[in-house]
C-alpha cells in the first residue's frame, strides 16, 4: 500500500487569542503535541496500526492537562465531568464510543474496550464506565482530573450566566482533542474525546462520541473533528467529507476544505478537523482563529501549530 | 413545491414468522400502523408541517403497546426500559436526540423538546428527562409502560443466556418504530423512537439517536431505520442514502435499496428503513423477513404490510 505513514493530531480549536497565550503556555502546548505525535509515530514506524497509534496519541493528548480531556477535562454546570469519546478502525469500520463517562483514565480505552469487548457501539453513563473496569483499565479519582484553570473557568461561567451575560470566548466550547493516521499497510483509524463544554449542561452529549460526526475512518479517510459539536452531528460533517472522496471523486483536500469552509462555517459550525487519507496525505483545516495541531509523516520531521 | 404529501413508517423490522403471527396479533398490527399514519396524514392533508407529522405518527406508535417504544418497549438485562429517539427537520437540519430515557411517555417529544427547548442536540439519561419535564410533556410510572409480553420476553432471553445459548428470534433486537413525511411544501422530517433490544445491556444506544445511522432528514431526503443498530451506525446508513442522491444524482428508491442490500446486508445489518423524497416518493426497503410499514400520498388510501 502506501509504504507511507502518518498522524495528524488536534488539541482543540476556537478562539485562540496570541494575547491571552503567554510564551509558557504555547510552549507547553506544542510540547504536549509532540510528544502526542512521538507516542503515536514510535508506533507507526515500527509497523504498528493506526488503530494503536491513535489511541496512542489520544492517551498523550488525554493525560496531558492542558488539553480538554481526560486529566483536565472541563466542568459541567453541575461541577462534575462528564466525558466522551470514540474510536474507529477504517479497515473493518470497527467502532466503539462513550458518553457522559467518568472514571477512567483514559477515556479513550473505554470507547476502545466497547469496540473490542462488547457487541456494542455506543455506550453511555455508568454501563461505559462498567466496561472499561471489566477491561482492566486504570481509574483515577476526581483530584486527578481536577484542573483549578477549568474550575475557574466554571466559576466564570457560571458567573456570566448570573447577569445575562455569555462568554466571548468560544474557546470554551471547543475542546477536544483527536487523532488520526495511516499506517504502513495502508490502514486507517481515528480517536477523539473531549469533556465537553465548560458550563455545558449534565447530559448533552457532543459531536465526538457520534460515528460519522467528530469521528469517522474508512477504507479512504480517516477524521477527528473539534468545534460547535452540534453543527458537526446536524451536518455529519465528518462523514461528508469520505462521501464527497468516494462520490465526487475530490481529494482528501478538496473534501475536507469544503466541509469546514462550505458547510460548517455558514452554518454557525466554527472549528476543525485533521484528517489522513490510505496514501498518507493529511489535511488540517479550521475555520476559528485557531487549532492546537501537529502532524508528522514518515521520514519527516514533526510539525506543531496553533495559529 | 411537490403538491403533494407522503408519509411512510414502520414498526419494526426481524424475522417475522407469519407462524408466530396469529390472525388477531396480524390485524392489530395493521390497525396500529394504519392508526400512525392517519394520525400524520390528517396533519399533512391540513398543510401541516412533515414535523409535525412525523411527531404525530410516532407518538401514535409509542402509545400501541405491540410496538418496541414507549409502551410496551422491551427491558434491559438489568429488567428496566431504557428509551432513545430523535427527530430530525429536513429544511434547516435542526435535530433532537435523547438516549436512555425513562418517564416522559413519549419519547420522540422529549426528543423534539431537545432540538426545541435547548442548545443542544443530544441529551441522555436523567437530563434528557429533566428537558422534558421542564417542557411540561406528560409523564408515566413504570406500569404504564409495562406489558407482560416484553417482561415474558426477557426472562426467555436471560434464560437462553443462562445457558449459553442465544435467541433465534432475530426479533428481539429489531424493534423500533419511525416515520418520514414529506409535506405540501416540499419539507421533510423524520422521527425514530426504541425501547432497543431485549435483554441489552443498560446503556447501549443503537443508531436510533445518531443522527445519520438510525435518523436523518435534509432538503433531498428523510430517513428512518430500524434493525441491527450497531451496523447502521457503523455505515452511517441514513447519511450515506442522502448522499448518494446528492453526489450521485441518484434515485430515493436506488439509494435506500443499494445501503439496505448493499451496504447493511453483506455487513451483519438486518434490518430496514423507510425513507421519502421532496417529492413525495417514497421507499421502504428492508433486507430481513419481514418490517411492520404503511404509507400514505396525498389523495390514495393508506397502504400498510408485513411481509
Amino acid at each position: 500500500m502506501s509504504q507511507t505513514f502518518a498522524l495528524a493530531i488536534h488539541g482543540g480549536a476556537g478562539t485562540i487569542r496570541r494575547s491571552d497565550l503567554t510564551p509558557e503556555i504555547e510552549q507547553a502546548t506544542h510540547a504536549g503535541l509532540l510528544r502526542a505525535l512521538e507516542a503515536g509515530s514510535a508506533i507507526l514506524r515500527d509497523g504498528g496500526s493506526a488503530l494503536d497509534a491513535v489511541t496512542a496519541a489520544v492517551c498523550a493528548l488525554e493525560d496531558e492537562p492542558l488539553f480538554n480531556a481526560g486529566r483536565g477535562a472541563v466542568f459541567t454546570s453541575a461541577g462534575r465531568q462528564e466525558m466522551d469519546a470514540a474510536v474507529m478502525n477504517g479497515a473493518d469500520r470497527r467502532a466503539g464510543a462513550v458518553a457522559g463517562l467518568f472514571g477512567p483514565r483514559n477515556p479513550i480505552r473505554a470507547a476502545r474496550a466497547v469496540m473490542e469487548g462488547s457487541p456494542h457501539v455506543m455506550m453511555i453513563g455508568e454501563a461505559a464506565a462498567r466496561i472499561a473496569q471489566e477491561a482492566g483499565l486504570p481509574f483515577e479519582e476526581a483530584s486527578y482530573f481536577f484542573t483549578q484553570k477549568r474550575w475557574d473557568a466554571l466559576q466564570e461561567t457560571l458567573a456570566l450566566r448570573a447577569r445575562g451575560e455569555t462568554s466571548s470566548d468560544a474557546a470554551v466550547r471547543h475542546g477536544t482533542v483527536g487523532a488520526v493516521a495511516c499506517d504502513l499497510n495502508g490502514n486507517l483509524a481515528a480517536a477523539t474525546s473531549t469533556g465537553g463544554m465548560t458550563g455545558k449542561a449534565p447530559g448533552r452529549v457532543g459531536d465526538t462520541p457520534v460515528i460519522g460526526a467528530g469521528t469517522l475512518a474508512d477504507d479512504i479517510c480517516a477524521v477527528s473533528g473539534t468545534g460547535h459539536g452540534e453543527v458537526f452531528i446536524r451536518y455529519g460533517a465528518a462523514a461528508e467529507i469520505a462521501a464527497r472522496m468516494r462520490h465526487l471523486g475530490e481529494s482528501l483536500d478538496a473534501a475536507a476544505d469544503h466541509v469546514v469552509h462550505r458547510v460548517l462555517a455558514p452554518n454557525d459550525g466554527s472549528g476543525g478537523l485533521v484528517a489522513v487519507d490510505r496514501h498518507g496525505n493529511v489535511a488540517l483545516p479550521f475555520n476559528s482563529e485557531g487549532m492546537y495541531r501537529g502532524y508528522v509523516r514518515s521520514g519527516k520531521a514533526p510539525v506543531t501549530a496553533i495559529y
